[in-house]
Protein backbone atom coordinates (compact mmCIF):
# COMPACT_ATOMS: atom_id res chain seq x y z
CA UNK A 1 0.00 0.00 0.00
CA UNK A 2 1.65 3.42 -1.12
CA UNK A 3 -0.12 6.77 -0.76
CA UNK A 4 0.48 9.95 -3.20
CA UNK A 5 1.12 12.26 -0.32
CA UNK A 6 4.44 13.64 1.27
CA UNK A 7 3.18 13.28 4.96
CA UNK A 8 1.71 10.04 6.24
CA UNK A 9 1.87 8.70 9.99
CA UNK A 10 0.06 5.80 12.07
CA UNK A 11 -2.15 7.26 14.53
CA UNK A 12 -4.43 5.66 16.94
CA UNK A 13 -8.26 6.73 18.01
CA UNK A 14 -8.31 8.32 21.28
CA UNK A 15 -11.59 10.23 20.97
CA UNK A 16 -14.58 10.58 18.57
CA UNK A 17 -17.01 13.53 18.82
CA UNK A 18 -19.77 13.65 16.31
CA UNK A 19 -22.33 16.76 15.28
CA UNK A 20 -25.19 16.76 12.96
CA UNK A 21 -23.29 15.83 9.82
CA UNK A 22 -19.72 16.03 10.43
CA UNK A 23 -17.17 14.44 13.42
CA UNK A 24 -13.76 14.91 15.15
CA UNK A 25 -11.91 12.28 15.67
CA UNK A 26 -8.61 12.54 17.75
CA UNK A 27 -4.97 10.33 17.22
CA UNK A 28 -2.45 9.80 19.53
CA UNK A 29 0.64 9.57 16.78
CA UNK A 30 4.14 7.99 17.90
CA UNK A 31 6.12 10.48 21.10
CA UNK A 32 2.71 11.04 22.73
CA UNK A 33 2.00 14.17 20.09
CA UNK A 34 -2.12 14.30 18.91
CA UNK A 35 -3.26 14.64 15.30
CA UNK A 36 -7.42 15.92 14.59
CA UNK A 37 -9.37 15.00 11.69
CA UNK A 38 -12.56 16.01 10.12
CA UNK A 39 -14.70 13.96 7.89
CA UNK A 40 -18.42 13.11 7.97
CA UNK A 41 -20.17 10.92 9.87
CA UNK A 42 -20.96 8.94 7.34
CA UNK A 43 -17.22 8.46 6.71
CA UNK A 44 -16.39 7.12 10.11
CA UNK A 45 -19.25 4.52 10.02
CA UNK A 46 -17.39 3.08 7.01
CA UNK A 47 -14.47 3.14 8.84
CA UNK A 48 -15.75 2.12 11.56
CA UNK A 49 -13.45 3.62 13.93
CA UNK A 50 -13.59 2.35 17.28
CA UNK A 51 -11.23 3.78 20.05
CA UNK A 52 -8.22 2.18 19.88
CA UNK A 53 -8.00 1.74 16.43
CA UNK A 54 -4.79 2.14 14.53
CA UNK A 55 -4.88 3.96 10.93
CA UNK A 56 -2.94 5.67 8.76
CA UNK A 57 -2.99 9.58 9.01
CA UNK A 58 -2.40 10.93 5.48
CA UNK A 59 -1.78 14.55 4.82
CA UNK A 60 -0.29 16.25 0.89
CA UNK A 61 2.08 18.49 1.20
CA UNK A 62 0.24 21.15 -0.63
CA UNK A 63 -2.12 21.67 2.72
CA UNK A 64 0.89 22.43 4.93
CA UNK A 65 0.59 26.04 5.88
CA UNK A 66 4.56 27.23 7.14
CA UNK A 67 4.88 29.94 9.30
CA UNK A 68 7.62 31.94 10.61
CA UNK A 69 6.77 33.64 14.26
CA UNK B 1 -0.09 34.13 18.32
CA UNK B 2 -2.91 31.57 17.85
CA UNK B 3 -4.10 29.69 14.70
CA UNK B 4 -7.59 28.12 14.18
CA UNK B 5 -6.57 24.78 13.21
CA UNK B 6 -6.24 21.41 14.81
CA UNK B 7 -2.75 20.69 13.84
CA UNK B 8 0.15 22.48 14.55
CA UNK B 9 4.14 21.81 14.99
CA UNK B 10 6.92 22.98 15.47
CA UNK B 11 9.41 22.34 12.47
CA UNK B 12 13.13 22.82 11.48
CA UNK B 13 14.08 23.04 8.11
CA UNK B 14 16.39 20.28 6.71
CA UNK B 15 15.76 20.60 2.84
CA UNK B 16 14.41 23.04 0.36
CA UNK B 17 14.12 21.60 -3.33
CA UNK B 18 13.27 24.41 -6.19
CA UNK B 19 11.57 23.76 -9.32
CA UNK B 20 10.29 26.45 -11.71
CA UNK B 21 7.85 27.99 -9.81
CA UNK B 22 6.66 25.77 -6.74
CA UNK B 23 9.69 24.63 -3.96
CA UNK B 24 9.68 21.70 -1.32
CA UNK B 25 10.39 22.07 1.89
CA UNK B 26 11.55 18.99 4.21
CA UNK B 27 10.99 19.70 8.13
CA UNK B 28 12.03 17.64 11.36
CA UNK B 29 9.62 18.01 13.81
CA UNK B 30 9.88 16.33 17.26
CA UNK B 31 11.29 13.14 18.20
CA UNK B 32 13.10 12.80 14.53
CA UNK B 33 9.64 12.30 12.22
CA UNK B 34 9.71 14.52 9.43
CA UNK B 35 7.16 16.74 7.33
CA UNK B 36 6.94 17.76 4.20
CA UNK B 37 5.52 21.32 2.54
CA UNK B 38 5.12 22.63 -0.68
CA UNK B 39 4.16 26.55 -1.69
CA UNK B 40 5.39 29.16 -4.07
CA UNK B 41 9.04 29.99 -4.54
CA UNK B 42 7.45 33.47 -3.48
CA UNK B 43 6.26 32.56 -0.39
CA UNK B 44 9.53 30.87 0.67
CA UNK B 45 11.23 33.65 -0.05
CA UNK B 46 8.71 36.13 1.85
CA UNK B 47 9.50 33.68 4.90
CA UNK B 48 13.15 33.73 3.80
CA UNK B 49 13.58 30.29 5.33
CA UNK B 50 17.18 29.04 5.44
CA UNK B 51 18.08 25.34 6.60
CA UNK B 52 17.96 25.31 10.60
CA UNK B 53 14.90 27.47 10.73
CA UNK B 54 12.17 27.05 13.38
CA UNK B 55 8.65 27.34 11.52
CA UNK B 56 5.18 26.66 12.76
CA UNK B 57 3.40 23.54 10.70
CA UNK B 58 -0.29 24.25 10.82
CA UNK B 59 -2.50 21.87 9.21
CA UNK B 60 -6.83 22.91 9.56
CA UNK B 61 -8.35 19.34 10.36
CA UNK B 62 -10.36 18.59 7.93
CA UNK B 63 -7.01 18.32 5.52
CA UNK B 64 -6.38 15.09 7.21
CA UNK B 65 -7.73 11.64 5.54
CA UNK B 66 -7.70 8.61 7.73
CA UNK B 67 -7.10 4.61 6.12
CA UNK B 68 -8.13 1.86 7.78
CA UNK B 69 -5.88 -0.99 6.44
CA UNK C 1 5.27 37.17 11.26
CA UNK C 2 5.32 35.66 8.31
CA UNK C 3 3.01 33.12 6.48
CA UNK C 4 3.91 30.85 3.77
CA UNK C 5 0.72 31.70 1.98
CA UNK C 6 0.02 34.23 -1.17
CA UNK C 7 -3.11 35.04 0.40
CA UNK C 8 -3.73 36.93 3.81
CA UNK C 9 -5.56 40.04 4.20
CA UNK C 10 -6.77 41.57 8.07
CA UNK C 11 -10.61 41.17 8.66
CA UNK C 12 -12.90 42.08 12.18
CA UNK C 13 -14.82 39.36 12.93
CA UNK C 14 -18.70 40.45 12.23
CA UNK C 15 -20.86 37.27 12.96
CA UNK C 16 -20.60 33.79 14.31
CA UNK C 17 -22.58 30.92 13.87
CA UNK C 18 -21.74 27.27 15.78
CA UNK C 19 -23.40 23.91 14.83
CA UNK C 20 -22.78 20.85 16.60
CA UNK C 21 -19.29 20.72 15.78
CA UNK C 22 -18.36 22.85 13.17
CA UNK C 23 -18.79 26.78 13.19
CA UNK C 24 -18.82 29.97 10.44
CA UNK C 25 -17.61 33.26 11.10
CA UNK C 26 -17.81 35.99 8.70
CA UNK C 27 -15.47 38.97 8.45
CA UNK C 28 -15.40 42.71 7.46
CA UNK C 29 -12.38 43.23 5.31
CA UNK C 30 -11.05 46.68 4.11
CA UNK C 31 -13.46 48.37 2.03
CA UNK C 32 -16.02 46.46 3.10
CA UNK C 33 -15.79 43.25 1.53
CA UNK C 34 -16.34 40.45 3.42
CA UNK C 35 -14.93 36.47 3.84
CA UNK C 36 -16.21 33.95 5.89
CA UNK C 37 -13.88 30.78 7.42
CA UNK C 38 -15.41 27.81 8.60
CA UNK C 39 -13.68 25.80 11.44
CA UNK C 40 -14.40 23.52 14.42
CA UNK C 41 -15.81 25.16 17.41
CA UNK C 42 -12.42 24.16 19.52
CA UNK C 43 -10.62 26.10 17.04
CA UNK C 44 -13.02 29.11 17.96
CA UNK C 45 -12.45 28.51 21.28
CA UNK C 46 -8.94 27.85 21.08
CA UNK C 47 -8.49 31.33 19.04
CA UNK C 48 -11.18 32.90 21.55
CA UNK C 49 -12.68 34.47 18.67
CA UNK C 50 -15.06 37.36 19.53
CA UNK C 51 -17.23 39.92 17.86
CA UNK C 52 -14.89 42.78 16.72
CA UNK C 53 -11.73 40.94 16.97
CA UNK C 54 -9.07 41.62 14.26
CA UNK C 55 -7.68 38.53 12.92
CA UNK C 56 -5.28 37.60 9.69
CA UNK C 57 -7.28 35.12 7.14
CA UNK C 58 -4.79 33.08 5.20
CA UNK C 59 -5.56 31.09 1.85
CA UNK C 60 -2.67 29.03 -0.10
CA UNK C 61 -2.96 30.27 -4.10
CA UNK C 62 -3.71 26.76 -4.72
CA UNK C 63 -6.49 26.65 -3.17
CA UNK C 64 -8.02 29.36 -5.53
CA UNK C 65 -10.20 28.49 -7.96
CA UNK C 66 -10.88 30.75 -10.93
CA UNK C 67 -13.51 30.81 -13.30
CA UNK C 68 -14.05 32.19 -16.41
CA UNK C 69 -17.89 33.39 -17.23
CA UNK D 1 -23.97 30.94 -12.04
CA UNK D 2 -23.96 30.93 -8.72
CA UNK D 3 -21.04 28.52 -6.86
CA UNK D 4 -21.22 26.71 -3.55
CA UNK D 5 -18.23 28.55 -1.65
CA UNK D 6 -19.24 31.55 0.50
CA UNK D 7 -16.08 33.61 -0.74
CA UNK D 8 -15.70 34.87 -4.10
CA UNK D 9 -14.88 38.14 -5.44
CA UNK D 10 -14.20 39.40 -9.34
CA UNK D 11 -10.30 40.03 -10.18
CA UNK D 12 -8.61 41.36 -12.95
CA UNK D 13 -5.54 39.10 -14.40
CA UNK D 14 -2.39 41.28 -13.65
CA UNK D 15 0.40 38.77 -14.37
CA UNK D 16 1.52 35.53 -15.23
CA UNK D 17 3.96 33.50 -14.18
CA UNK D 18 4.59 30.16 -15.56
CA UNK D 19 7.15 26.89 -14.13
CA UNK D 20 7.64 23.74 -15.87
CA UNK D 21 3.83 22.33 -15.02
CA UNK D 22 2.28 24.73 -12.60
CA UNK D 23 1.40 28.55 -13.38
CA UNK D 24 0.65 31.44 -10.38
CA UNK D 25 -1.62 34.32 -11.94
CA UNK D 26 -2.07 37.55 -9.75
CA UNK D 27 -5.10 39.12 -9.94
CA UNK D 28 -6.07 42.64 -8.94
CA UNK D 29 -9.37 42.78 -6.90
CA UNK D 30 -11.37 45.98 -5.89
CA UNK D 31 -9.99 48.23 -3.66
CA UNK D 32 -6.56 47.95 -5.14
CA UNK D 33 -5.67 44.48 -2.85
CA UNK D 34 -4.14 41.10 -5.07
CA UNK D 35 -5.19 37.87 -4.71
CA UNK D 36 -3.42 34.92 -6.00
CA UNK D 37 -3.71 31.51 -7.62
CA UNK D 38 -2.02 28.55 -8.60
CA UNK D 39 -3.16 26.33 -11.27
CA UNK D 40 -1.72 23.99 -14.10
CA UNK D 41 -0.40 25.62 -17.17
CA UNK D 42 -3.50 23.18 -18.53
CA UNK D 43 -6.07 25.13 -16.82
CA UNK D 44 -4.01 28.18 -17.71
CA UNK D 45 -4.54 27.33 -21.13
CA UNK D 46 -8.38 26.00 -20.49
CA UNK D 47 -9.13 29.41 -19.31
CA UNK D 48 -7.29 31.08 -22.27
CA UNK D 49 -6.11 33.78 -19.47
CA UNK D 50 -4.63 37.38 -20.56
CA UNK D 51 -3.46 40.31 -18.83
CA UNK D 52 -6.11 42.45 -18.17
CA UNK D 53 -9.16 39.35 -18.27
CA UNK D 54 -11.65 39.38 -15.19
CA UNK D 55 -12.88 36.41 -13.24
CA UNK D 56 -14.33 34.93 -10.52
CA UNK D 57 -12.00 33.50 -7.76
CA UNK D 58 -13.75 31.26 -5.89
CA UNK D 59 -12.62 30.13 -2.52
CA UNK D 60 -14.29 27.62 -0.21
CA UNK D 61 -14.72 28.78 3.84
CA UNK D 62 -12.80 25.57 5.04
CA UNK D 63 -9.58 26.77 3.28
CA UNK D 64 -9.65 29.62 5.09
CA UNK D 65 -7.13 29.83 7.62
CA UNK D 66 -7.71 32.25 11.10
CA UNK D 67 -4.71 33.76 12.84
CA UNK D 68 -4.59 35.57 15.94
CA UNK D 69 -1.78 37.32 16.81
CA UNK E 1 -18.09 29.12 -19.28
CA UNK E 2 -14.96 27.70 -18.05
CA UNK E 3 -13.06 26.26 -14.54
CA UNK E 4 -9.31 26.83 -13.91
CA UNK E 5 -9.62 23.05 -12.64
CA UNK E 6 -8.60 19.53 -13.87
CA UNK E 7 -11.30 17.78 -12.69
CA UNK E 8 -15.02 18.23 -13.76
CA UNK E 9 -18.37 16.63 -14.37
CA UNK E 10 -22.28 16.98 -14.54
CA UNK E 11 -23.59 15.92 -11.92
CA UNK E 12 -27.55 15.75 -10.89
CA UNK E 13 -28.56 15.84 -7.10
CA UNK E 14 -30.19 12.93 -5.71
CA UNK E 15 -29.97 13.60 -1.72
CA UNK E 16 -29.34 16.54 0.62
CA UNK E 17 -28.60 16.19 4.49
CA UNK E 18 -28.65 19.15 6.37
CA UNK E 19 -26.61 19.21 10.13
CA UNK E 20 -26.64 22.24 12.52
CA UNK E 21 -24.35 24.29 9.85
CA UNK E 22 -23.32 22.56 7.09
CA UNK E 23 -24.44 19.85 4.41
CA UNK E 24 -23.88 16.91 2.29
CA UNK E 25 -25.26 16.61 -1.29
CA UNK E 26 -24.99 13.31 -3.01
CA UNK E 27 -25.07 13.78 -6.85
CA UNK E 28 -25.60 10.97 -9.73
CA UNK E 29 -23.16 11.22 -12.20
CA UNK E 30 -22.89 9.87 -15.64
CA UNK E 31 -22.62 6.33 -15.94
CA UNK E 32 -24.63 5.63 -12.31
CA UNK E 33 -21.27 6.56 -10.64
CA UNK E 34 -21.73 8.53 -7.24
CA UNK E 35 -20.16 12.01 -6.03
CA UNK E 36 -20.83 14.12 -2.81
CA UNK E 37 -20.07 17.39 -2.05
CA UNK E 38 -20.15 18.88 1.70
CA UNK E 39 -21.04 22.71 1.78
CA UNK E 40 -22.22 24.98 4.15
CA UNK E 41 -25.85 25.08 4.41
CA UNK E 42 -25.96 29.00 3.48
CA UNK E 43 -23.96 28.19 0.40
CA UNK E 44 -27.03 25.23 -0.60
CA UNK E 45 -29.67 27.57 0.20
CA UNK E 46 -27.59 30.32 -2.49
CA UNK E 47 -27.51 27.72 -4.71
CA UNK E 48 -31.48 26.93 -4.41
CA UNK E 49 -30.21 23.44 -4.81
CA UNK E 50 -33.10 20.72 -5.14
CA UNK E 51 -33.03 16.98 -6.03
CA UNK E 52 -33.04 16.47 -9.83
CA UNK E 53 -31.20 19.45 -10.31
CA UNK E 54 -28.01 19.56 -12.12
CA UNK E 55 -24.90 21.48 -11.54
CA UNK E 56 -21.02 21.04 -12.27
CA UNK E 57 -19.05 19.79 -9.94
CA UNK E 58 -15.41 20.60 -9.84
CA UNK E 59 -12.33 18.99 -8.10
CA UNK E 60 -8.87 21.04 -8.63
CA UNK E 61 -5.94 18.41 -9.00
CA UNK E 62 -4.31 19.26 -6.15
CA UNK E 63 -6.68 17.74 -3.91
CA UNK E 64 -7.06 14.09 -6.08
CA UNK E 65 -4.73 11.56 -3.73
CA UNK E 66 -3.66 8.77 -5.59
CA UNK E 67 -2.90 5.73 -3.57
CA UNK E 68 -1.54 2.30 -4.94
CA UNK E 69 -2.76 -0.93 -3.18
CA UNK F 1 -8.58 -1.35 2.91
CA UNK F 2 -11.10 1.98 3.78
CA UNK F 3 -10.57 5.45 3.13
CA UNK F 4 -12.52 8.09 4.98
CA UNK F 5 -13.29 10.24 1.82
CA UNK F 6 -17.07 10.39 0.28
CA UNK F 7 -15.45 10.04 -3.25
CA UNK F 8 -12.90 7.44 -4.67
CA UNK F 9 -12.87 5.87 -7.85
CA UNK F 10 -10.51 3.04 -9.31
CA UNK F 11 -8.18 4.79 -12.04
CA UNK F 12 -6.18 3.89 -14.89
CA UNK F 13 -2.94 6.11 -15.38
CA UNK F 14 -3.16 6.77 -18.60
CA UNK F 15 -0.51 9.86 -19.16
CA UNK F 16 2.64 11.50 -16.82
CA UNK F 17 3.78 14.71 -17.25
CA UNK F 18 6.80 15.95 -15.00
CA UNK F 19 7.66 19.44 -14.37
CA UNK F 20 10.64 20.30 -11.73
CA UNK F 21 9.15 19.63 -8.97
CA UNK F 22 5.40 18.82 -9.53
CA UNK F 23 3.65 16.06 -11.48
CA UNK F 24 0.21 15.86 -13.30
CA UNK F 25 -0.93 12.03 -14.08
CA UNK F 26 -4.42 11.16 -15.62
CA UNK F 27 -6.13 9.05 -15.48
CA UNK F 28 -9.00 6.92 -17.28
CA UNK F 29 -11.70 5.94 -14.77
CA UNK F 30 -14.82 3.52 -15.77
CA UNK F 31 -17.22 4.92 -18.70
CA UNK F 32 -14.01 6.70 -20.41
CA UNK F 33 -14.15 9.65 -18.12
CA UNK F 34 -10.85 11.41 -16.89
CA UNK F 35 -9.63 12.69 -13.59
CA UNK F 36 -6.08 14.52 -12.94
CA UNK F 37 -4.02 14.90 -9.94
CA UNK F 38 -1.42 16.83 -9.26
CA UNK F 39 1.50 15.58 -7.07
CA UNK F 40 5.13 15.67 -5.83
CA UNK F 41 7.43 13.65 -8.53
CA UNK F 42 8.71 12.43 -5.08
CA UNK F 43 5.26 10.78 -4.46
CA UNK F 44 5.15 9.86 -7.92
CA UNK F 45 8.32 7.67 -7.30
CA UNK F 46 7.31 6.53 -3.95
CA UNK F 47 4.10 5.10 -6.32
CA UNK F 48 6.04 3.77 -8.48
CA UNK F 49 3.39 5.13 -11.19
CA UNK F 50 3.54 4.17 -14.73
CA UNK F 51 1.20 3.56 -17.37
CA UNK F 52 -1.20 1.02 -17.05
CA UNK F 53 -1.22 0.81 -13.52
CA UNK F 54 -4.54 0.84 -11.26
CA UNK F 55 -5.19 3.14 -8.39
CA UNK F 56 -6.96 4.72 -6.35
CA UNK F 57 -8.22 8.15 -6.71
CA UNK F 58 -9.80 9.62 -3.31
CA UNK F 59 -11.41 12.78 -3.15
CA UNK F 60 -12.39 14.35 0.22
CA UNK F 61 -16.36 15.66 -0.13
CA UNK F 62 -15.19 18.96 0.97
CA UNK F 63 -13.12 19.68 -1.81
CA UNK F 64 -16.11 19.31 -4.31
CA UNK F 65 -17.19 22.71 -5.13
CA UNK F 66 -20.68 22.60 -6.86
CA UNK F 67 -21.66 25.12 -9.54
CA UNK F 68 -25.21 25.83 -10.67
CA UNK F 69 -25.55 27.62 -14.51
Amino acid sequence: MKYGARNQVTGKVVDIQKGGLMCKVKFEIPEKSKMCSVMTIESLEDLDLKQGDNVQLIVKAIHVLVIKE
